[in-house]
Parts: structure tokens; sequence; C-alpha cells
């Protein structure tokens, strides 16, 4: 790799490096309840619904910046690890350690591409603008989806009542009427169904 | 799910749906060399890699489009499975297969998106377009990448010639020479360090 063009051997040492994200579990299981998910499998799955579902959103949203947003969310995980978003104590320390992580992982790449995905990041994590606002509605919906086919997946497994599950699930209906309707709906049947206490 | 608007409920059930790529073993090692690679991430892989590398295509490409290309390019192996492209034995029936997969897991969608990207996966199939030649290109590089990682990987582990891998990589300069050279300088150098066979 060395003797390729110095920006080139620099973009591949990134796309190398994220590879990692392939080993780094997440809470919630796969559709098949066989094992637990990991961040490129996930990270795969929101750009999916990114698309899909883009037309929920009354507001105009740039769909690309959303792609590319979800695609690389979790990017600093691959040196912060995996918070499970319903333990407080989890997630003591870890706004210091994703920044230094996105420091040191964004900073592989060449200094504009970098700086480009960084600030993706940074918008991601402030949750203002609406693409933003939609990656954080899709990377709550999706685990939400895991959780419900999989008989409460890691609701179940961790005993998170429907409150806590209710308050994690907010930002979707900011973004999208219909989605937060979805959710509730599916919400009210898995607690009919016994796999989300109420 | 029933309970939902009918047009939502098709999309959901697509998501979860391709969920089953998560399970779809390819013969590509993860760079760590732990275990193979799945459709997923390597999916999801080759969508950050259209964002660095899209930079490197001459003719003018419709980035969004080749991702979506990308994300969603192996969803027929859910039904046809996944073929390794050195053996051309398990390659026989593949295009019939892979047609009558993507009719019925496209056709989970409502019509009009189930259209689209049905579109997009015979455009990538045709290989005639910039974005489906890209897209084409991504595919190529990324298992070499892994296989130049994990000292040789399927080359070594099939005794695969670099005659043969040459011939499966043409595509790449054909969109892109600055990619088309750099995959010509990693093969000399795996060469010379005895993970590819001359």
């Amino acid at each position: 790799m060395e003797n390729l063009p110095k920006r080139l051997a620099q973009q591949l040492k990134f796309v190398m490096e994220i590879d990692k994200l392939k080993n780094i579990y997440r809470q919630n299981l796969i559709a098949d309840a066989s094992r637990r998910e990991n961040d490129a499998e996930h990270s795969w799955h929101l750009a999916v619904l990114a698309v899909l579902l883009a037309e929920y959103v009354p507001e105009p949203v740039d769909l690309l910046k959303v792609m590319k947003m979800v695609l690389l969310h979790d990017v600093v995980e691959i040196d912060a690890g995996d918070v499970f978003c319903y333990d407080p104590e989890a997630a003591v320390g870890k706004e210091e350690r994703e920044i230094k992580a996105a420091e040191r992982i964004y900073g592989l790449l060449p200094a504009d591409q970098g700086r480009e995905l960084r600030e993706l990041w940074d918008e991601f994590e402030a949750r203002a603008t609406p693409e933003a606002k939609f990656a954080a509605c899709l990377d709550r919906l999706q685990p939400l989806l895991l959780n419900f086919h999989t008989e409460g997946g890691t609701w179940r497994i961790h005993g998170v009542p429907a409150a806590k599950v209710r308050q994690r699930m907010e930002p979707i209906a900011q973004i999208s009427p219909v989605l937060g309707e979805a959710v509730e709906q599916l919400l009210q049947e898995a607690i009919a169904r016994g796999i989300l206490q109420e």
C-alpha cells in the first residue's frame, strides 16, 4: 500500500480501519435471534431504511447526506466501544471518548475528506438539522423493529419498560409524524403480545 | 405490523426480509481474518468506498444512485445464495435463480419503490452505465483489499492465480484509470510478498 499515491493510500487505510466495525457487537439481536448484530450490519440497515422511508419526512432532506451520516455514525465505537442506550452508567465519559476517537479515525483520511465526514458526525450528534434528525429517527426505529421481531429482544433481556422505550423513541415523531404514529402502534402491539412491559 | 398503513407495512416487511443478508456468508474473510464476511457487511463497506473514491471516476456519476445500487446489489442472494466469483461450476443457472429471487424480494415493496430498486439491480447487472460500472469496480476492489490484508485470503485458500485475479479486476481500470493502476500495484506487491501466485 505504501507505493500508492498518498491520498489514495490514506483513503484505503481508513477503509481497512473501519473494517473493525464488523467486530463491534451491539446489544440488539439480528432478526432470526441467532446472535447479536454488529455495527457494520446496523449501519447498512439504516442506509437502506433511509432510502425507503425518506418519503415520510415532511421537511426536505438531503438523502445522500443522511446516507453518509448513517453509514459512518458508529465509526467512533472502534475506539470508544458500543454503549447500550438504556444503560446510563456505561454512558459516563462516552462523549469525551467518542470525540477522541473521531479525531483519530477521521484523521486517517485526507484532510478535506476527513473534515467533511467529521462535520457530518458532529451534525449527527447535535441532532439539529433535518438530516441529523432523520438519521436519529432511523437509528431508533431499526433496533425497535429488531426487538419487535425477536420476541422483545433487548427489551426483554434487559427488562426495559415501555415508558423508557417511548422516551427513547421521541425523536421519531419529531421528524416524521407518520413514523411516530407507526412506532406507537408497534409498541402497543408489543405490550399486547406481552413482549414489552407496560 | 398488520395494523400499519399498507405501504409502510410493505416497506418494513422488505426491511425485515433483507435482514437475512446478515446470515449470508461470502468467501472473503474480514480484515482480521477471524471469519468470513457476510453480505450486509460487504454492502456497507462498498457504500463507504463509493463515498470516498467517487473522485477517481472521470465521468460524472450520480453517487446516490451508486449507493442505492451497492447497498442492495446482493439482495437476490437471499434466495439464490452467494456464488464464489472464481467458481464457474457454481455459476451454472445463477442468472435464472437471481432473476426469480429479484421478482420475489423486490415484489415485497410497494410497486413504485420495488420497480425503482429492481431497475437499479438490472442496471447493476448490465454494467453499461457509469454508475453500474463504478459499482462493479467497488465490488471487485473491496474483496481485493481484504485478500491483500489477510495474507492472500481467498486467493490463497482456493489457489487462484494472478492471471485470473487480473481478469476479474478488469472492470476497475475501465471506469477509473487511477484505481486500475493502484490495483495493478497491489497485485504486484501481493506477488512479491508471495501471497498471490504469478
